[in-house]
């Protein structure tokens, strides 16, 4: 049980004996067992957390969401910080790379802004919860308050997702500083040295790069954050985009909706929701490895294997929608493919 | 030029002007330079040889070329041979796993009988040379003008799909024992030692793989197959679909119409296809590296790199399938983003 005041929802976990059925049934499909390989891994555990009951229509939707980060200030990012508010806009006129990924990949998205510094325009969801959060290097990211609200927009989201029948949920991100708060969630969630959970982010320069790793640093000495505490880990470091992502993942999962993350920043929403509720992980898929360092750690902090490797580190959920074809794929196989008993097709000799 | 007396169609390289121009526009997008990683390798390569002009449709079809194999009565494989002509059934009735994944992307399924022993089911194009090749350990597997109708069934079928508007092609099979002229081809083509080119299929035990690893040294032994002869040595190795399959490819490319391969079977009948006409390499795209030894060799000799590694080994065109969505997104990509420029989003400080 969770002993936070804030109350969280109850996520229960894939029972292993609808797993196991699921895999009954796709070794009776008309393949030599297992010839799918780690498409089978994802069509068998989708089926069992559907209770094999896999939902006719496919309705994925993408969320992208949106904040600003006081830590921007200290110089770790290639870009400048108005970006994240030019870049929101861009997604409102659909001209960013996952809005041409969504519509080849016939999936909603859906634009929040959690806090950003400029307005919201018409198109984006506005759920601000502050103008950027506090530099972390001076002071807490976010007030308690601050980052239950955040939460919340999340978990309201969740709800509202699943009510009008989204059935795979992506989570996607824009905020410039976000790979600096995802280094440091990463380093206090899985416990690997901070040194190696820095990297590049959209491609910052050696000197940045030293800045970046200096931040991190400073930061972890300043806060000390305790993973055991994981509400008070993100009110240290924020930001108020991956504290959302924590609450939709956790609402999804609490109504058994899955999950499909994509880099760096959404495994760190995901491990933060993994310290909240451990069970949320049975939810969970991953899409890509990214060319993060730390991104790997996280991964297999959650127990997750990637789909694809493509080298990518754009963000904005572009991993999880170029993904969400192979999970249509699995539970396609899952439910359409005929078993040998039913096509007459001979099994294995020996 | 090819001396050989069939009259095989000319293949024009992608011009590398148009790869260069292909480059600036995408680095032109809103997005980091490059960070769509192994994706924007897709984008560029696919619209310049498409002339940087992308088709508005998206019309994509998988061939899934099947026939018989005389060397399958040397028990190298775990299915009996008859499951070859029990799988064109199931294709017929939509419930193999190929039915399944082409639905799912929305793509075109095209199965030919090129010459299996059974009869050819009422939705499956009968384009049978004849029933099987003969057993490669004992006379050549075809005749030069079998092989001459095997391509020519490639061929054709090429100039249909392109006809009626298909634009993209994926390459699919079945054959029961199809992998021991895989591991033979790519010996051939690549010079790679033969031993390691043999791997378990779809799933033989060590008696059989030893069995296996046997008929293959006996068939070069025996064949001495010329690599600069590529007609002489598909006469001596079949098998028919594969045949079909590097005519097939070579029609596309002739036509300028992009191939996505898939597993090892494939790129043998790509190697075939290369050694017949170089450039044909420019107009191909690997899907999946599969789990036969042998596949990384065939795909690293045609210079191509794939874009998923899910540990496959079905066959079918499956991984092809799979990848169809991929392809799409990356020419998405080129054609729909916005420019920094026309999205007003500011660009790198460094």
């Amino acid at each position: 049980m969770n002993s936070a005041p804030f109350a969280l929802p109850q996520v229960e976990g894939v029972d292993p004996a609808l797993l196991a059925q699921a895999w009954s049934q796709l070794d009776a499909k008309t393949k030599p067992p297992r010839s799918l390989g780690r498409l089978e891994d994802v069509a068998a555990r989708y089926a069992a957390l559907h209770g094999l009951r896999l939902p006719d229509t496919w309705r994925p939707c993408i969320v992208v969401m949106a904040a600003d980060h006081g830590v921007a200030s200290a110089g770790i990012s290639a870009y400048p910080q108005v970006v994240t508010s030019q870049m929101l806009h861009n997604f409102a006129n659909g001209g960013a790379a996952i809005n041409a990924l969504c519509r080849a990949a016939d999936a909603e998205l859906c634009v929040v802004n959690v806090g950003t510094l400029g307005d919201t325009p018409a198109g984006v969801l506005d759920r601000r919860v502050r103008a950027g959060s506090r530099n972390l290097l001076e002071e807490n990211a976010l007030s308690q308050a601050e980052v239950e609200q955040a939460l919340q927009v999340g978990l309201e989201l969740a709800r509202e997702l699943c009510a009008r029948g989204v059935n795979l949920v992506g989570l996607g991100e824009m905020g410039i500083g976000n790979t600096t708060i995802a280094a440091l969630l990463t380093a206090v969630f899985t416990g690997h040295p901070a040194a190696e959970l820095v990297g590049r982010g959209t491609g910052i320069d050696d000197g940045a790069l030293l800045r970046k790793q200096h931040v991190v640093q400073r930061a972890l000495q300043l806060h000390q954050p305790d993973p055991k505490a994981p509400l008070e880990v993100l009110a240290q470091l924020g930001g108020l985009e991956i504290v959302a992502l924590c609450g939709l993942t956790l609402g999804c999962a609490a109504q058994r909706v899955p999950v499909l993350l994509d880099g760096y920043i959404t495994t760190a929403a995901a491990l933060a929701a993994q310290a909240l509720q451990p069970r949320v992980c049975d939810y969970l898929f991953a899409s890509h490895r990214g060319a993060e360092p730390g991104h790997q750690v996280a991964l297999k902090h959650l127990g997750l294997t990637p789909l694809i490797e493509l080298d990518l580190r754009l963000g904005e959920g572009s991993g999880a929608a170029l993904c969400l074809p192979l999970i249509k794929a699995a539970s396609r196989i899952y439910s359409e493919m005929a078993t040998f008993a039913s096509a007459g097709v001979s099994t294995q000799q020996t």
